[in-house]
């Protein structure tokens, strides 16, 4: 198999060293390793992306998430094109607004209310703002290696641009272990204001975890006991696990949900949703956005929500996950690897047993995304309703031919 | 001259109410004021929009700003359309971030580098966070009354959702008062990391002010004995000054610009430009959010660039600015009435005098909103190169007309 090379990427990237920080920063600068990955792309189409140097990648990232449906899926950009010819940002609302917010109180069980900004962040941030104001309390319970965004409260403690203080009233418990939120409420009786985390365990470098049988049923119980808001982070998961919220998959009712990611499709737009109890909360914290009432993002996600109800999305895409980890699977085992899979299917995390190093794990997945299956080797992966059985027998071959470099490269 | 009716935007704003926390949330929430005022757009086109009662407005809020070279600029929405039919957020990077990041250092005089988010706020609490990463120091210095987003830390004290804490290491000095910045650094020797404010004070329900002479001059030359990061947040007035910053008309170099609203012509985008000497400092900060990376937005602002060049826009705007304020001062003083006109001309706060309770200002200004002439009561307005003279004696006519109803209304 043909190895891909990433000359006009490496030379754009230098250029942009001189006037972006870092020439990539963010999440995407993460990705950046040494000359042998593509950075800048001329063009995605469905669940592929071709980059400048005119190499061809099928896409596990999807963006990080938001691609959901497909890039350029036609009804979501015809959606937002249509809105765009009519304003975007305008001095006055779009009525696709009211129509978005039904949309996702129809869908989603526990939502009463919706309210709108552009990423994930906007959202938690509020999400902890309402909690604050809902209790009158100061003290966020999060779970360790979870991420919530960049809030300087989110961070963790010593983070450059941080200080002491905002971390202050933050509590980290760990996954899975109701006991130490439990204590946490021991230790602080009426100090803490919400429970905040994603609906299962995605952190970086590690294997994602589900919950365990009953331990969101603890979780749940224990802020109903206390007067705890309940926040589900679902900016990531949300929608590839439940299109009615991932905690239907876990059997329990949260009072907030943020969601973001897969909602436009890649149009900028996330949301919290809440109950009709924190509708006052949410409606008392002044939050805005000079770019929060954009109504082209509106229209591609009503769209968006109306493809993935038809294509039964959550179901459509835990199924190619699952078909996808099983070849890979297969195919790490025929080459003597064990490939272990976790997270929730169409969400997978990918990481080599017996590889303490990552020297493995960092050497295969380098080795497919030079023959054009786009992973990551710290970060859990995404698909979306595009991935097609071609994609998937695409990629088990292109996995085969990484081990097979591996081996070559690592010695067997 | 008939006045407008608003029947169809009330029955929207009431089914809002059901799904969306006080129907409309946010700033755009302030504009909404009992039964007489638009809430919902249908179409907006150069400097007017028409609204689902099918009344139409000239714009004299542009968006709260955003909207600067005219609602679908034909130029700057195919700059966007063209970059869509090439992908919008995908897992690599658009080349049209480095070319956008090239054009903000060429035309920025301080800009070594741009860092590009969404909203506003997103970099003005990045640049609060590289001024502490630069130091190693905690506080902030703001100006009272100034806006610099809705992060808890920016709120005032006691606001909803926040809490004492999140203000703690931030001192508030009033506009004007340089020795007040001075006596804060001798209060908190080698503890203050940045000042923040607007270029000139643009408060809400209160005349705008502009900096005396020598104002910035001084606060430069305390920021550099003190090794102090000074942050301009220049998202509400950026490009409508002075394209280079507009700093540049007040002659000073700030080391930080925060820029938004205007950026984009209404695509989500807002950036921080900053000069070498921060350069590592905002790239040791974690920052980043999922829809940062969205191209089109990039492709809009770097059309809107060219746009605002070649339409030599902060004098076009500034041109057009004085002549709408002069014709609106001479009728009201054709009705007896003085009208305060402050801030900069491309951005002017009105003000009627001698009327304490506002009833004057709240009165005419609901007349000139029911006759076509869109104004807000409590905020600086905003112009943009799509305001012609045509509109501009449009405007006088419903200006005059309004005063007629005002005298009407509470007597004369």
């Amino acid at each position: 198999m043909n190895t891909y090379r990433f000359e006009k990427s490496q030379s754009l990237y230098e250029r942009a060293q001189q006037v972006i920080p870092k020439g990539v920063y963010g999440h995407y600068g993460m990705a950046v390793s040494g000359t042998e990955c593509p950075i800048y792309f001329s063009n995605a189409q469905g669940a592929t992306v071709r980059d400048v140097d005119d190499n061809e990648f099928i896409d596990y990232m999807c963006a990080y998430g938001p691609m959901i449906v497909g890039y350029q899926n036609p009804v979501v950009d015809e959606a937002a094109r249509k809105q765009l010819e009519k304003g975007d940002t305008v001095m006055l609302i779009s009525p696709v607004m009211i129509e978005l917010a039904e949309a996702l109180v129809e869908t989603v069980s526990i939502a009463d209310w919706a309210f709108f900004a552009k990423n994930g962040g906007d959202v938690t941030n509020l999400a902890a703002m309402v909690a604050k104001a809902a209790t009158g309390r100061k003290k966020i319970v999060k779970v360790a290696g979870g991420y919530h965004g960049v809030a300087p409260w989110m961070q963790s403690t010593g983070a450059p641009g941080t200080i002491t203080e905002d971390q202050h009233h933050i509590i980290s418990v760990n996954w899975n272990a109701p006991e130490e939120f439990e204590k946490a409420i021991k230790d602080h009786p009426g100090e803490i204001a919400g429970f905040i985390s994603s609906p299962y365990h995605h952190p970086v470098l590690e294997d994602n975890v589900l919950p365990e049988n009953g331990y969101w049923q603890k979780i749940e119980s224990l802020c109903r006991k206390n007067n705890i808001v309940l926040i589900v982070d679902d900016v990531r998961a949300g929608f590839r696990i439940n299109l009615q919220g991932s905690n239907e998959a876990y059997g329990f009712k949260p009072d907030l949900i943020c969601f973001g990611k897969g909602l436009g499709n890649g149009y900028p737009i996330s949301a919290l949703v809440g109950t009709d109890a924190l509708k006052d909360a949410v409606s008392s914290v002044f939050c805005t956005g000079t770019m929060f009432f954009g109504s082209a993002p509106m229209a591609a996600a009503l769209a968006t929500l109306g493809e993935l109800k038809r294509l039964d999305a959550a179901k459509t895409m835990s199924n190619i996950g699952l078909k996808l980890n099983a070849g890979l699977v297969k195919v790490a085992d025929g080459h003597g690897f064990k490939l272990k899979v976790s997270g929730v299917p169409a969400m997978p995390y990918f990481r080599i047993e017996d590889d303490e190093s990552f020297q493995i794990q960092t050497t295969w997945i380098a080795e497919c995304v030079k023959r054009g299956a786009y992973f990551l080797t710290y970060h859990n992966h995404f698909l979306s309703t595009a991935h097609t059985d071609e994609h998937l027998s695409r990629t088990w071959d292109i996995a085969d031919d990484a081990f097979k470099a591996v081996k070559q490269i690592l010695g067997s």
